[in-house]
């Protein structure tokens, strides 16, 4: 069994890693942290788990709480994980972020999107944890950042075409559509249920903090660099992410010959599903599962190339995707505890 | 391992079904059956299960198909269910019907609500396939009528009262709200998006098919005829119904006692949850589970006795249901393969 | 022309007020008051209106602004509105207050359900604007007290029966639904679009504050103290309240004859509509308009009548309602301004 | 008074022409047409508009409804109407036609994307009725063809850059997402609400019907031919159309540049509102009202502009819209009956 904590678990990441952690057989589950809920059980934070988590949540500043745990997730606010990700590392704990902290390869490029960092020596060590590309660095990884929602559905869409050299770089422009939980649950007006229903809006328009994470990490796969175009949109619905990407091929190139590039790329990935030639997918077949899901289209009248990906953002977005990396660094079956199906509808 | 067929299987409870077959350990699911879909593979009609069933739908009318089968859920609609089940009994399956068909003890009953029986001589021996109530008939049932979506929610929050005598029973008012995956997936008016989201509304006042099961099996406990209001709600949400019941107490009694009464019932119930006192369970916190959370309102001002209850409609309101039965009479683990927590948010 | 200012306007019923004031042709809006949002034009923090109201929030201390009207619609929050109202009434304007300041007549009961009253001495004076009941004493008042949106609907649907004496007074249930608009535009957990979304819970049973406004207008009807079980819940749309009343007849009636009872009774309302006999109303058809709809059932198996009651919380149940109250108090005609038919999907 | 007939009546733009037309001080309707709902009254079959339609409707054989109308709108479905509407234009009648029919300029067109065209002889005289392009063709018009939902607002936001020779014509790719009351009321199982709620999908990707509308139209306005790239998803929402539009400028221009000439080109538009510098439309704002919402974006860093747009797509992108060109075709006030503000939320 390994010894997990997770830290800041008071919301939507949070309360899915302590889902998942409960029913995860290998897990046993040794602490909690949470400023806002410190004191109360997380089944009075979170009915829907119940009894099934026999623990309160304690300041973060109780570090003894932490000191049992093998193994931390830190689902912290950007900013924050910084500062207290050094310390555990130290301490030969294994941590899997959740925050943007430790994604971005410079400072630099860090302060330029977010805040000064605070703790630089530490980004040379960490991986990126996208295990389809990252996998074996993973394994031996003791700082494992876990990717942004979007950058995980973006790269997972387009890495097999950047790799395969398929596209002109220039051309790509990704037209995002979020569920309001990746918002987080802290209350917002934009996140009120009457400002988000029955509408939909985009954001940050090319500035959104996901941008550079993706352009390094397809910058990465092309040995050259990127950029591109991100517009994120808000959508009514609790989770998913939908991705439309589009680019211009470098040659004309069929559909289904795209659609076999990609069904060879992901053929042994547990986590990824090509729909069937001709298909694209929706956010309802993957909602509640570790999947992403990738349809290819090619529309030969006007030369574009289109990737559709489909993600649950809280999942294989976020905590299911942390699940998947510390059951690689932890030496275990990759899918522990992340096999359940699509819920639909 | 036990070798299921699932007939009727094109709709939500059958896509339910299947998922929950695939991942329980014990099931091999040898034979799916749906004349709307016959000839396709089921990873095209329910996408989210990708190619984790390998089978076609079949005509049910290809008998073979089932023949490998020992055990047999059938989703088939009110009225052709009992048309089918009696010649998969005399071939020796167990069944588990998800229709009214085999519910309702009397065939004279069943006519008035429904249509005339074709299969009177089943109904004997039938057993009603509530676990909490009927467990050890269950074990040793042939055919097990699995309880409606509603019966299942009004039938857990009202038993406990009435079998320690607790209310009047000529006081009982249900007012039941459903989310729109409990009309099926038939294309019909009432379940289009634009009709049913944004609004909502009460429908078959009084006169609801589920009310003489309710009663029904509230008279047996109640070793009398029990008569009482049911007004189902349409809800703009996919799964989940919640049950607001009102009675009045025959004697005057505090929350906490009736709470206590409720706990000592439930205890050892792997699928009801007691809400903690002072709290009332919402539908979120069952989405995607087996559970049936309870909540207990004294008003003393009024001197009515309120019972909230909450389930996910497709899963102990049918499909997990089914499963929880099948579980049974096959000696297996009562929860096996439907373990899995709520999926919040 | 009517010089109107609405102060706390920064939220959904101030946003529906100025909507409504700017297109009423006998309204000139003279001022607006935020602090929250003070020095921001009206478009800004409400794009939909666009550029129609050529207003900036301001300060509600800056007097000047509100000087001009010879009409304020107080939106403020419950026990701020009576710090204001008073000054505003001494100015000799007229004023409908859309908080719960001045709807109970005495200040121990407002004492008993939300806090000390400060200004005592207005509550004689004031006015419950009902117009369906009061409207001719709304005709000369100074002071209108708008009805809470739940107390609206639950008036409509029970004063024909109660002034007609069909129903035990002990009986009375309502079970009441409403969309999350009625919660108001400040962020809080539970109207975050996650937590709302996709899920339904009743809260305050029996101890809503909404429960006193309801059982003193129904004891004045009656003539004689009434208490009943008021059961509200949130449910995951924007607007929209749907009521569902149980009572129990006094005798024996026949359903087409408590219909005919109400049918006489409203025949010359402008804003209320009687669903045709055997049919209640969804939440659907008042949407954006200020209508109440109101259904009857007779369920003789069980002896009880069935109201059910729809209307928009944001028009019959707050602003449409002001300004109807305002159109009586003005001499106007009383559907100037609020004519528009439900917005239907 | 105008007098009006609308056949084909029974579907969501149907009723939306149904309270647009009872609500119109010029308007006189006299007869409405459904072979669904032939016999039954108006207020019947949309509850919503209660008694305001005295009307029932009629099967459209019985021409004599038809006869005493000047002007007719015709919601048939595509390929019903052209075998209509000779017929009303020999009559005399003028017509506003909300089908595809007369929208194409040729019959080779409309076959290639449709099916057959039965009334070739009428493409010539029909008038493509996007008020701010034909105003005055409009005015002279006895047979308007009313805009498709998404061509009305891809022109509406493409028009002023492909004029002003912003953009290069080949690099547009327009991602729009629209509510399911554009997919009409027929019971569909994509329109379910099981199936729609909670997620979105791409459809017709570069295969929509509406895109050889929208490359006609601007390629009247570029006098070259236009080829685009047009993905439509399928939104969580009951109404509305979010476009995003992206397309490489020609030479670098600013963001407050391109604002300006939209700014220009609109300002004396009564239903176009361009958004502040700096903000872009949520189908929030538009919402029951006529209008279209423009926002603009350059994003520098990648070289493209981004144009996003809002309308309710039963409004501006159907019924308003066909409203808007009966009042100019009758000389009446372009928003006489279609000036209602925006229902937020």
């Amino acid at each position: 069994m390994v010894k997990v904590a997770i830290i800041g678990a008071s919301g939507y990441t949070g309360c899915e890693l302590l889902r998942l952690s409960v029913q995860h057989p290998q897990i046993e589950l040794v602490a909690v942290s949470s400023e806002k809920f410190a004191g109360k059980a997380v089944g009075e934070v979170f009915p829907s788990l119940g009894d099934t988590v026999k623990l309160t949540f304690h300041p973060l500043a109780e570090q003894e709480a932490v000191r049992e745990a093998d193994f931390v997730f830190s689902a912290l606010p950007h900013s924050e994980s910084m500062g207290v990700v050094p310390r555990l590392i130290e301490q030969g704990k294994k941590v899997v972020d959740l925050s943007a902290d430790f994604r971005l390869r410079t400072a630099d490029l860090y302060e330029q999107w977010y805040t000064k960092h605070t703790a630089p020596e530490l980004l040379k060590q960490a991986v990126y944890g996208l295990p389809e590309v990252y996998r074996e660095k993973i394994r031996h990884a003791h700082l494992v950042a876990n990717p942004g929602c979007y950058p995980t559905a973006v790269l997972l869409a387009l890495i097999p075409a950047v790799q395969e050299d398929l596209i002109d770089l220039k051309s790509i422009i990704i037209d995002a559509k979020s569920g309001v939980s990746g918002a987080g649950r802290n209350p917002a007006l934009n996140s009120l249920f009457a400002e988000a229903n029955e509408g939909v809006k985009p954001y940050k328009i090319g500035t959104h903090q996901h941008t550079p994470e993706i352009e390094q990490e397809l910058g990465v796969i092309a040995q050259q660099q990127v950029s591109l175009l991100f517009t994120p949109h808000l959508m009514p619905m609790n989770r998913g992410i939908l991705l439309t990407a589009y680019a211009t091929p470098k040659t004309s190139i069929a559909e289904k010959d795209v659609w076999s590039i990609y069904h060879t790329f992901y053929q042994n990935e547990r986590f990824v599903r090509m729909c069937p030639v001709n298909t694209v997918p929706s956010t309802h077949q993957v909602k509640g599962s570790n999947y992403c899901d990738i349809g290819i289209v090619v529309d030969s009248r006007t030369n574009r190339l289109i990737i559709v990906a489909a993600i649950d953002n809280l999942l294989k977005g976020a905590s299911g995707q942390a699940i998947q990396n510390m059951n690689i660094m932890a030496g275990l079956e990759e899918d522990s505890g992340i096999t359940p199906l699509p819920l639909f509808p």
